[in-house]
């Protein structure tokens, strides 16, 4: 394939072992598995996961639920609170789809209920320890008021409780990953404990890439709705979630300038590109690595080398002596994305590495 | 209008009043402007500039440089060092319009004298002081090697010298925004002085928002470049390259979760949204302010209230004790972007006050 500008590159053998090994650990644990789709946001990516057996999705947006929809996906969970300003397409899709709601709160439930005309499945959101929303996880009595407030109505079956262990992004590591799976699952199955019986079909879905790839146990766990699996990415080896070779996305930028005298080097590829992320290593920002090249794709990062600045459309990237004066302008570097969603998003398309191209969903569009 | 979900707002007369400012600053000033459209990245706002005799831009890469072509734009320089495995489409360019390019380095020249077929204006890009990229503005060696390998060939104009003072976005007000002026303005003088006799049409072009907008100084500065101006953002304000009434576009969000324990209102609107640009002030990380609500629009943020953190669609807003009881799910916030080059680039649609829509590039499109 002829790459000429910023490039986001997928290698579908990689991500179809990512997916592989996710449907693997789902079975050993009985756990339903339903992929959040909010990473690759791609119908064509959504197909590879048909082909291990998948037919349930999770989605971070209602304008991604009808995206998905459009592509066959009729069991989706919209796993995001609750927006009642779209009530106009919840009904749209709720009349075609089993589409799962969160809610968090008796103002949206009462809203929902206004304004529902055809049935849905309602996961309550549960804090149990991100603290980025959600209803606490002790929070009984409130918990069971909007529990009875969904009750009321016959077009909505109570689905049980949903949590994203968000945290397990900071942690170091296997140990902190599995502490805080114990934590929150701990938090989890007390709550279900306390309302299985009145509502005995309520499940437990839990979210978040690190814990559903490394942690052993799920016995209490209904649902996994790991998301970036399919891809990972820097920040998902460094916390361990995945190996390197486990990547299943880089760009490829073209050098255009060099600054021997200070080891650096200028890609066309920046934030609009790759986006803002980035992770404290070794008292440096890094904004991205490096991958060696190999006969088709990418290998491991390059010791030593990292994007150090991302601004608009540069790429900044640090190169030691020893590599620098190999490298040439017009050359194509790899980078491996610090957050794999967020980068995907912004590229909007990929390219296999037979240069295929891949639509995906286009936000606004 | 109708908003039910993230949607980017643009209040028309605020970036008319911005392009008509920056426009009579460069004729007070003698100074050519050709403004930067990689901030509104719209071929429609690039018509409001026409209102106001501009018929030249810059851009930041040769696909924007096409879609303004598309729009009528036939003198357009690509403020980026030339990306050379673009030859086709500089070729293709080249052959339609005024061109200016920038290169920095003797290998890049060699590569544009192979293939270059049309016309084009050549800039060399100088380091007066942002070490981000160019030629070390005191550096007349290359500088002279370069200007000679790019005389030896005929379709060539040399332009001159363009440079980006990008280190006034670090800047804390005005002072040390004129600092940075005077000094590389003082390199960039030299630079040219040096160089004027023996290439007499060579002029200096500077970037930049920040001195463009407050630094009085321009004496010897024959064209800007500014393009943030445009639209101004929180980062802009409080470096005070504008006043916060000078903010022409806002985020409007969705509030769908409240947790009064912490002070805290979740909106949909994330990562995805507004980028991850983020300004440290007064000990605190933000990602946005909220601005109060105007008859028609928005006004100056509202004390207190700020984004506090943003996931990939969920943004964390604080929200003062006395006003958090009057916030309701549903209720829709006006968010003011820390930087609105990048949240203009992921919403890739602007809509007017009266709601009328305004397209604009998408990469990869």
């Amino acid at each position: 394939m002829n790459i000429t500008k910023p490039t986001l590159l997928i290698d579908e053998n990689i991500v179809r072992k990512n997916i592989k090994r996710m449907t693997e650990r789902a079975k050993r644990f009985n756990c339903e598995l339903r992929p959040h789709f909010k990473t690759h946001q791609s119908q064509r990516i959504g197909e590879w996961f048909r082909d291990y057996e998948i037919d349930k999705c999770a989605v971070s947006s209602l304008e991604m639920a009808k995206y998905f929809f459009n592509a066959g996906w009729v069991d989706i969970t919209v796993a995001f609170p609750l927006n009642i300003l779209e009530h106009t397409t919840v009904n749209d899709l709720a009349g075609k789809i089993k589409l799962n709601l969160c809610v968090e709160s008796i103002e949206t439930v009462k809203a929902l209920n206004d304004f529902l005309e055809h049935p849905v499945g309602v996961f309550l959101k549960i804090d149990a320890g991100y603290h980025r929303t959600g209803l606490a996880a002790e929070n009984y009595a409130e918990i069971q008021s909007i529990l009875e407030a969904l009750e009321s109505n016959h077009l909505i079956t109570i689905k049980g409780f949903l949590q994203h262990a968000g945290h397990t992004y900071g942690a170091k590591g296997k140990a902190e990953i599995d502490e805080i799976h114990a934590y929150t699952t701990e938090k989890m199955i007390k709550l279900k404990d306390y309302f299985i019986k009145k509502y005995p079909d309520i499940i437990i879905s839990n979210g978040d890439t690190p814990t559903c790839s490394v942690s052993e146990n799920f016995e209490h766990i209904d649902e996994m709705r790991p998301g970036n699996f399919v891809f990972y990415d820097v920040m998902q080896a460094e916390i361990s979630s995945c190996q390197y070779e486990d990547i299943g996305v880089a760009m490829s930028c073209p050098v255009v300038a060099k600054h021997a005298d200070r080891n650096e080097v200028i890609v066309y590829g920046g934030a609009v590109h790759f986006s803002k992320d980035r992770i404290e290593k070794d008292g440096k920002t890094i904004y991205g690595l490096i991958a060696e090249e190999k006969e088709n794709g990418w290998g491991d990062p390059i010791s030593g080398w990292y994007v150090k600045k991302l601004s608009q459309e540069h790429g900044t990237i640090h190169v030691p002596d020893e590599a620098f004066d190999q490298i040439k302008i017009g050359d194509l570097l790899y980078i491996l994305p610090i957050h794999s969603c967020l980068t995907g998003n912004l590229m909007s398309k990929y390219y296999t590495l037979d240069g295929e191209e891949i639509e995906m969903f286009r936000y606004n569009s």
